[in-house]
């Protein structure tokens, strides 16, 4: 399981360069950045374990998520203007952490009997949680609710998951397979600008100007 | 019990498709369609269930409150240029809707020996806070917190339903009186276009153009 | 502990003004100002009691916070015409408030056993999480990650509360110098307008319209 907690410690630390970099643009001062970090990197998991009666939260057992949530959006806070520098690696880190968040989040939901559609929904939203408080705390509507297929990723990796367990297939195998998988999707998402059927398009179609 | 579980279906479909709808309107894809839906119908009762710390929640026990969402959200992304020909019965859904949650609410509050006051807001908060958490994810003001006749029908009829079980009433015919209660008050607020006082009317007279 | 009870009651009721105050100004009806009032009030508490797993929270097994913040939300609103003539002494009652709430919640995580970071966080989210969701509820950017010196103070406090309890000095000295600590640092702060340093200051200055 080392390998696990390292990969969702990888993924903290990119979900907390997302959060503080998401404040840094919108000019916040060092503590509203150090807030959206650590509250996108563990939010996701918090509010999964409040849903799952499962309190205090994995982050209160074990304090390493907050401390480096806080140390990487202060690294982001002070050196922001070379942030650019690592869009592109970022990127990356961040795939890698939406597949470990989706992982545990099912996982964890499997461990406790959880049905399909719960199980799946907790792996999603131990891995996009984070970005939606980031987001509602910043007065904008969600990603998520505007770029599906980051969750449609996660949807499809914890489907292959909870199948995977499902049959009895081997647990190491399944996870990688279930983390592989998001990481394909979400990469390929990227770099094909693939994007998912909405509604509405004829009439109205000037954008919401408050969307960014 | 099952007439209630009936009309709890008919309510979370209705909530459904009043968060589906949100979403279509605001041109949402697909997967923001299908998230606003469930969270618009299950919400409310979610987080009654965790602060009365009753988790995992009710539709994490029942699966069928999340698949039904999910189902009307997606009928109302496909058919959504012909929803307006339903908009009229979905208003009488909607209120059947808003009665019963009041009812299961504040029933639940009580068999948790809840006081008054903590009874009657669980009615309220299991009837109003999935379309407040819709609002939030939508980046609006919420309803609830400007056109609150729609909340203080809840008020009334979790008032009722308290007093009736305090006075040893036969639950059956409370938990129908304190239903009907909510669907006249609210089929009347909406016929009379009802609205409680507001403050500072005279200045400032210009409505947030934020506000839809 | 019926000081402590009593400091309690009175940051309830400055809080409850606050968020009252703040749907007056926003122009919203009697329900919604009296909302704002008791989510601002008790959101903080409520959320600390959740995450620790301590449900129901507090504000259920004792009323009178209820209550007192409906009475409070409701003088406001009948009273917001001369509510300017009190705006100097309820900062100081928000100040007392800040820290009494920052002292409880520190000290309740305390008591669970809670490290460092655990215990100074659930100390500043009690103070400051009702202001964050009465903002998010009226739709702006939280205040607290636009005006930070507030929440500093609060994480000041809660870091001297848990270096003198873990130092085994006198708890009721302890409490009492955190709580002189939070109320200084805010008072300090607003009249020197203190502030902390913010990123990107240089291009793009022009304040986001939509903070007030």
């Amino acid at each position: 399981m080392n390998l696990l907690y390292a990969f969702d410690l990888l993924g903290t630390a990119a979900f907390a360069a997302s959060g503080a970099w998401a404040g840094v643009r919108r000019q916040m001062d060092l503590l509203g950045v150090l807030v959206l970090g650590v509250v996108t990197a563990i939010g996701g998991g918090t509010l999964r374990d409040v849903l799952l009666g499962d309190t205090p939260p994995f982050c209160f057992e074990d304090d390493t998520y907050i401390y480096l949530s806080i140390g990487v959006a202060l690294t982001v806070f002070v050196f922001h203007r070379y942030l650019e520098l690592i869009a592109h690696p970022l990127l990356y880190l961040d795939a890698i952490g939406l597949a470990t968040f989706v992982v545990i989040g099912t996982q964890k939901a499997i461990s406790s009997d959880a049905s399909f559609i719960v199980a799946v929904t907790m792996g999603v939203m131990t891995a996009t949680a984070g970005g939606v408080i980031r987001d509602m705390l910043s007065s904008q509507v969600p990603l998520i609710l505007r770029k599906e297929i980051y969750a449609s990723a996660c949807i499809a990796g914890g489907a292959l998951l909870y199948a995977g367990d499902a049959a009895g297939f081997n647990p190491t195998l399944t996870a990688l397979s279930a983390a592989t998988l998001v990481i394909l999707l979400r990469l390929l998402a990227i770099r094909h600008n693939w994007s998912l059927p909405r509604a509405g398009r004829a009439e109205n179609s000037t954008p919401d100007k408050r969307i960014e």
